[in-house]
């Protein structure tokens, strides 16, 4: 039996004070995987918090360029062993090694831990503001706090809670990360932390600076959250241990961060579907069966306009979900998951167009297209919003534009909503009503594009209205912006010009954008 | 009997389904005054919030330019009236009509209303965000929903529910506004109100963008901010009253913008001390029986370094406390509230240098200065931070300067936190210390200068850590940022040019401030 594996906790791999202990399964066998982890008790936890706060102080005081030496350096690392981690998390998720770990999701991360860098590198997440004739200034400054980052199941690289964005940006903005790792992936996690620690020291920062735990009973994810040395959490995963943690964190008045379930609707106009409707489904079905459709933008609901060829729309979408191959999915709990939430779906009146049925090989499901009437949509909106975490979606068949204004009505706060229309102006003026109608409800509007690929890019808006997000205002992709969920706004007023911190100066010496009496510039 | 006064909803002003009624107190005489208005009931409340739901979509896509005319025309009613709203807000707060509400405070108000068109006109607030590259784009937009405020006590204009900072901010996001007025200040809030429907009529916005209520039920205040087609909520007032209404937001997901308590710590180290103890005495008591020390940035906990001249300064003050007029307290409420705040302060080992007794006079205490030894407030750490909210302070005297530090380390997030030292470089190393430790604890730090006074500009951070309000990164004064609070999020990923807002159109027609492809320009 091999050996309980160690944990990272202040600066040194050492054994846990564990309370039980798991193994990864490898979902494409439904077997366990060797290495042994433990769930982390209290001790552990309590350990963390306190090395992390301890090193909170210095790494507020860091200067940038360590900051970003330090992403860099991870960065490069994560490059270098590609092979290896691309390996460990096939295994541990079942995702195709190539294209999906090695070619998309790893260059991916790696380009996320570098724009990071940049953004620390050019302070744009600090804005900047300064009334210089009231000397009074402001920037967003580091919580000088430990943040807590909560992986998800879906991205072993990208959302890693050691390696992904949230812990990117919390990192950016100068706070110590205690990773909690997803327990689907503790090998993955591991690897990546040991070479998180190997990039620490090269860039010379505190050790502490990232921790990580595999597993928490629970109630100490609650107590974590809601301690009172933590400056904030992120958390992306399961709606309902998503707001368990936002209920222990909002009653201790600690931000909180959450990615939590989105049906990502998607709107296919009368001209859309006049005009091409094979190319529509295929469009779709290659959105929506990509990586066993485990993506928080998979187009889970799609609304059709009347349209003569919406027959023939969902007639060749059932063949693109019939024929593209069926994916592993990450685990038992998705397999159980998505099984529960077509019962639902059934229940309130969807049928079966393909698919439905559980495949005796690995955790799988066959690629899912259900279909419902807009009334019967309109009989049980929540339910039909249902989340299915796979690859399966729900079309709704609208009898007219009001009855799908209607069904957006009662569409919950979603990630994204793509609309479709004519290539022309065919569309034009049922677009202005459904576009009016879905914007206040999605983070991210499209137009003639599914809502799977989410760029990292600073006008990226990877969040959405509750419940998609916790809160509307803020993305938990595209630096700056990412960076400031983990920022305090600081103000200096009268202070002491040789005091203030060099963002703040006069000179502008980082040579900054600054918002300096109501004009941008950076000289 | 006068009539029961009327409530605005609807865009109209109504007789309320009221539950109750009630007067305002004047309190200088304790007597309570003419009017007679009502306490809310359910049906008013969905009332409100259906009229407000129904005409957030139109405000949200109102052009900038007539937001901004109203908020201007608004500011320019509220000057035209300023004696008639003097008057009343001196009957029912006891606030002087000069300088402080007609020569301070309506000034104030008046001018934060035009701040808030200039950010509209120039749309700084919505931050627009644009990757050419890949087409996609984002801006922070309306919430296309009502924002509930709710008016403290102390601010019968500059934060009152229908004219103060959160409602401009909220109004200036394009968001319709549901006022809920402080019922110490009916008469006041009800002008406002008539002159802001006024104003609405003026810049043709609908009649329904501003709704007000006088006073509420706690058990409907909670329902209000959780109701599902509500936007966000702002409140300025008690830690206890703000807390269940957090509660109450964050469980339903909805945003709510806290101010609820400071006691904003005044750091003198040793050499400011040995300079300038008297100085020090004059500045410190004029800033704490200002307004009655009535303010959310009143100087409530001095720390002292050891210096030989400490008991000068304390002397000194207590002088100066002495021989300040005793004000008048907002209302019964803040007399009870003051007085129990005393008490456990003295309960918890604070002696009573000067001041501590009820004048019989209207609501009055005398000013009161308190003190304590720091191993005494090390040991009651937090009771010791009550906040007394009136014309008090407490003076904390350290043995050494690592007990200063160690009371630091003790305290809460603040509002603000100021630092007087040497005028010359002789405090240099403390400061250090003390600013590095005081710094994470509070929104805005000052140097050799008391907090109250918060000025206007967009440099500004009226807010701090928990429990000061709700967030660390967000301010309650100051534009653009603090409209911010009030938007979410919207990003639009490869929609057709035509499509897009006017702030997000490549030739940037409203020429406004932008970050595109990574540098800011407004051309």
């Amino acid at each position: 039996m091999s050996q309980l594996q160690p944990i990272l906790v202040a600066g040194a791999w050492r054994q846990a004070e564990a309370v039980d202990q798991f193994t990864a399964i490898n979902p494409r066998t439904r077997q366990p995987l060797e290495a042994r982890f433990p769930v982390s008790g209290r001790a552990d936890l309590l350990a963390a918090i306190a090395a992390g706060a301890a090193v909170a102080p210095e790494l507020a005081a860091a200067a940038p360029g360590t900051i970003a030496n330090f992403l860099e350096a991870y960065a490069s690392l994560i490059d270098a062993n590609r092979g290896e981690l691309a390996a460990l998390a096939h295994a541990e998720t079942g995702l195709a090694v190539e294209p999906r770990l090695n070619s998309t999701e790893l260059p991916r991360t790696i380009d996320q831990l570098r724009q990071a860098a940049q953004a620390v590198r050019d302070c744009s997440w600090t804005r900047p503001t300064i009334d210089r004739k009231l000397n009074i200034r402001s920037l967003l400054a580091p919580l000088s706090a430990p943040v807590v980052v909560f992986g998800p199941n879906n991205f072993p690289f990208a959302y890693n809670a050691v390696a992904g964005g949230d812990f990117a940006s919390a990192i950016a903005a100068r706070n110590p990360v205690i990773a909690k790792a997803h327990p689907s992936q503790p090998a993955t996690s591991q690897r990546l932390a040991e070479l998180a620690l190997q990039a620490l020291g090269e860039a010379g920062l505190p050790a502490a600076t990232v921790q990580m735990l595999y597993h928490l009973p629970p109630e100490l994810g609650l107590e974590l959250v809601a301690h009172p040395a933590i400056g904030a959490a992120a958390f992306t995963g399961s709606r309902r241990g998503g707001l368990a943690l936002k209920a222990a964190a909002d009653a201790a008045g600690k931000p909180i961060y959450l990615e939590l379930s989105s049906v990502n609707p998607v709107v296919l106009l009368a001209g859309a579907l006049d005009e091409r409707p094979g190319d529509l489904a295929t469009e779709f079905a290659a959105s929506c069966t990509l990586g066993g459709g485990q993506f928080c933008t998979n187009p889970g609901l799609v609304l059709l306009a009347p349209s003569a060829r919406s027959k023939e729309f969902i007639a060749h979408a059932s063949f693109r979900f019939g024929v593209s191959p069926t994916h592993v999915l990450l685990n038992e709990g998705v397999l159980e998951g998505l099984q529960a939430s077509l019962q639902t779906l059934r229940e309130h009146g969807a049928t079966v167009v393909t698919g439905g049925e559980v495949v005796d090989d690995g955790f799988r499901v066959a690629n899912t297209l259900l279909q419902v009437s807009g009334a019967q949509f309109l009989a049980s909106p929540a339910a039909l919003q249902t989340e299915a975490f796979g690859a399966s979606s729900l079309v709704v068949t609208a009898e007219s534009l009001d009855e799908l204004l209607a069904i957006i009505a009662t569409l919950e706060g979603n990630l994204t909503g793509s609309i479709y229309s004519h290539s022309g102006d065919g569309d034009d003026a049922a677009y202005a009503q459904v576009a009016a109608a879905l914007r206040p409800k999605v983070g991210r509007l499209l137009n003639d594009k599914m809502p799977t690929g989410v760029a990292v890019t600073a006008a990226m808006n990877h969040g959405g209205p509750y419940p998609a997000t916790g809160h509307p205002g803020w993305t938990a992709v595209g630096f700056p912006a990412a960076i400031t969920r983990f920022a305090a706004l600081q103000c200096y007023d009268n202070v002491r010009p040789q005091r203030l911190p060099a963002e703040l100066q006069d000179a502008n010496p980082l040579q900054i954008w600054r918002l300096v009496d109501g004009t941008w510039s950076c000289g």
